[in-house]
């Protein structure tokens, strides 16, 4: 049944075939179960990659675009917090083979395009591979749009995990989840001082979170808000929507 | 935060470490997204799957035992609908390492109990293969529960896929995702006439669900209703509540 | 040159095509080569699996069916013994590629109809797996039997491994590799006693077969005799001469 | 028990344990399943390679030497005739992994020494690679002894597949299997004429049965008879025996 | 032999012991062999990968900081030419496993640091996912530097491929190679008019060379000379020649 | 631009479509990066295969055969020294997976011949079992010369590795990597002295350089010269120069 969430595991078979069509925008949410810090659940990156995508393909249906809500991937690539207990998290080579079958299952459908929102840093650069895996091998038209980090102004630029923006956007979300009085700032002045390496500069650097603290934060939540949250989301939810149309159309055109 | 659900992805890493133990219960629902007759949507099995697992932690907790709900895996092995469209099916060595990875991931928590509380049949055999797999690898003790085919009678026991007690279960669950107005039966008549060869006989035999009815259904679900749909999900808790002690002790114990 | 056996492998090049047609059954005994005991040989299933195929395939031509003996598989799946010494246990995945081999090797023959013949336990739930998996690649019409655990009266059901029934099929087919003097019973009580957790009860567990004794037996061998292992010999070898020819003209049939 | 023939799968696995020790020497029959012409069964190499191995363990036994027969690997990787029909072959990965697998049992054992007795040209490349492997990986002695290619005069050279010799061993080992009335010459006049790429040149090329001949065979087999083929076969079981000592306590010794 | 150009593969067994420390920098340059329109060689990437490492170690050397320059990668993931002849591309995986293998053998070796000197756009993310990768499983401390696109005025910002920057630096660093008599531009102008899907822009998009242009080529050559080209070169060096110290010493220190 | 050393990788997109055709033969020198003693470079096999392709192609281009230069394969399957400093060696199955990439590359040119020029014996084994898989899965012509191994006198047929004949032919090609006055001789005796199991005899052997020596070397280098190392380099390059019109029409020719 068609319901007014759109999610594609609503729909019967029959629906499949009759409702898709090869612009239709099939959102995939890719979150991560993995630590957060002591005031954060595991479920953050899932729980904001789930709001946003839900979000995002109501209001865009609402403007009469044909996205579609695909179930989440919750267990994904969290090897960078694979020395702290809670990180549920597949070598990439077991993500990567799970994104290869989606991506096979979805061109077993009338659909061609489909969107990753990805709100979970480290999988960043295995679905951007996917990206072209998937046009190539199926034919899809691929996308992805990733939370860039964006830093509160005590994080010197490293709100990269479970810092300002992340806490304040779980606020917003799920307040009862989060835990302020135990969270702590996690800068690491090394990276912020580096020169050349570092998030953003020359040379970029492998890391796992437990490089830098016990905790696995890299950031700054003790500033963080609701009404922040709140910004930061609509924000992102405004931006995709109207990324939408582009994305349902979108052909890089021959010369 | 440790939430009346007891959901694992709401802990924060420093709770993994405090609230689990080595006789903590881990339940994973695994379910599905693929085909199920035109009157069931794509999610049924995934549905049931969460929502058994929710009410069986949830009552076990009420009654003291330590169970946790893991986030559910929808995607999963789903190839005997490979020739359906809306199938989001994994390839099996696809499933084995993704179930592999969150073994070792549970392993390196202070759980060691892992109960699959499995509602889709082609995941069945895989799972058990996996039990010895995770038991061996990661020194788990791991447990599962199948959600047994029932049969409605006019499905000469063969209530395999979308039938009586599946679309009873959703009409329970879920009803505005059912649509009985275009359920219809599809019973094999060979595969009830046969006398060695079937499910339940002698001879156990490779099957897509297309060898059977183009709509994907093994079983009748005209005759499906809520009560029924209560009942049989009612009992399913009930067994499996009943079931959590002894999984938290078992120890097959050495001669 | 095609022999009273009816091997396939007795069969030239040329003889694989006049001799082959699309409802030959193609038969393939599965055993392991694992730990048995002390009474029992390494080659246990491996023997039975052999023998009961050989005389199905005989007794099975001369009725006029068209059954061909597959060279057996001795190297299987006995990841349950992986921690005793003597078990040449294949990885699951090994195990799973093996079979997938074979399966295209048979779909380049006329042959199109594949008989399992499985006596070991271990390789039941991956061979499911497999069932569907040949189906779908392959478009084989796929089949298996496996030997059912049978108890003696003192297995209280256990007579999973190397127990009553498995050691009076080696009594009457190859005593010479049977050493009574050392057999002993070996039934896990906790298993016995369980009410949910164990075998054919609600709750399957995955298990090692360390985890119940040193000896690596589940069951009790000690009243076992060669009269006894006739009978289950012949009673088994009957019912799947019986099931043949449903095996070899078996269509699920489309609704 | 302890045959006299020494299969390592008639142990019990305490037998394993007591029997074994580091200097036993296990064998391995490496054969195929693989067409062979229309004189001669898809068995053939199987056929030769368990012939050898059998009677080289237990003649080395009746020596008084510590040698035991594994049993033979059947699948092996036939892929030079994956476009004849009977070719049961594993791809290069499945069969590597295969052995892979009872490499890591044989180290399971007290044992440290295994002899490939190969007769299948196809694997001998492979199983180089193989005989590191297991060394490296399990610290395993490894040795193999190939069938070399024998070729009767009118071949020129190229006995490489069901010609004289192989014919004529299996002549003596297995008459009834060999039809002699359609064995033809298949000498691929270019290869012979060649004068820098071909069999034991300079340069190795590349090859599928079928693209000398229809039939899959390289050589001449008329001219095969048992006398011959007894001989050979004497020859090869001396050479390997002769060799079993030295083999049981090889040790290449470090400068 | 410890020459000027500090080459890894130059030296002996005894001195990889020797002259290496923790805190060596090993370079290793990644390009490409693939199509780069009708003006360029496959080897574009490949040449400028060489030269610019080889000159960062040079002068480095000079400067009296310890880097070696390991051997190119020279075929790697170029699957966006996949439909373009001369593109000699590996899959994903096998890139991958091959940097893990090369990870793992440093890790053999005193060295502990790995700085990749990638310029082939294609190779960035999956280099990125295995910077993580190294870290974990190796405990190296692993950087990468990717040649940034950088774009010509006449390309829109979309020199990503054979366009002027690129052909500059060939013009400087090959000029026998190139031929400008046959430069074409080919800039998509989709892409630079979309406002939301695009290089740099807020949707990322997956995409292969032959979506845009036959050529392969994606940016405007036309205007590239070997000054411009010199002037690139020499800035890419400075560049990294002065984050070499921080490389060999960085450490993302713990909070 | 096809330039005198018709190197493929200097070819642009549409040159190789033009320039290569079916027969011609592209040339693939594999080499390897590992321990050659302390009077070698980890470079030696690539500089040789490298130096003797390079040579090869050009003096067959001179006498009007079409052969082509592919980019050396360095990072080879040196498992051999896995124990050593310095091997950069990749497992067999990356290794194979390689290959198979860059042979589907090839058969995406119009070239279907392919000649691998190997001076590394670690690489000879599997390399054959390549030749088949190329030429079964692309249908491409594929050949292969390996460098023999020549054995100086005092190495009693055991010039393996960074002997006589190598550390010569070093010393023509590159002087300046070679430092006589640390050769050594490390001729294994108990290899010279065994009657069957041995380098060409009977039996062959799984062995790791570490199993003869800390160096790594199989050999005596200390009569090495470059005079000889010249004569040997010009040997071979004759050999296979004589061998290329052959290789460019060789068809094995059906019955």
């Amino acid at each position: 049944m068609i319901g007014p969430d759109r999610r594609f595991s609503d729909l019967s078979t029959a629906e499949v075939e009759s409702a898709l069509s090869r612009d239709s925008v099939m959102v995939l949410p890719t979150g991560a179960i993995e630590p957060h810090g002591p005031h954060l659940p595991l479920s953050t990156d899932l729980t904001v990659a789930e709001a946003l995508s839900a979000e995002v393909v109501r209001r865009s249906a609402a403007e009469g675009h044909d996205a579609w809500l695909l179930p989440a991937l919750g267990y994904t690539k969290s090897d960078e917090h694979a020395r702290l207990p809670g990180a549920m998290w597949l070598r990439a080579s077991t993500f990567f083979e799970t994104v290869v079958d989606i991506g096979a299952a979805i061109a077993a459908t009338p659909a061609r395009r489909l969107l990753f929102v990805n709100c979970h840093g480290g999988n960043s650069a295995l679905l951007e591979v996917l990206l072209r895996e998937l046009r190539r091998r199926f034919d899809l038209q691929t996308f992805i749009v990733s939370a860039p980090p964006i830093a509160g102004e005590s994080e010197h630029g490293l709100g990269i995990h479970a810092g300002w923006a992340e806490t304040s956007m779980m606020l917003h979300l799920r307040p009862d989840l989060v835990d302020m009085s135990v969270a702590e700032s996690a800068v690491p002045k090394p990276v912020v001082d580096s020169t050349h390496v570092g998030f953003g500069k020359l040379i970029k650097f492998g890391w796992l979170s437990t490089d830098f603290a016990e905790s696995g934060v890299v950031g700054d939540p003790t500033g963080a808000n609701a009404e922040i949250g709140a910004q930061l989301f609509e924000t992102r939810v405004g931006e995709i929507v109207a990324a939408l149309p582009e994305i349902a159309s979108f052909n890089p055109g021959r010369i």
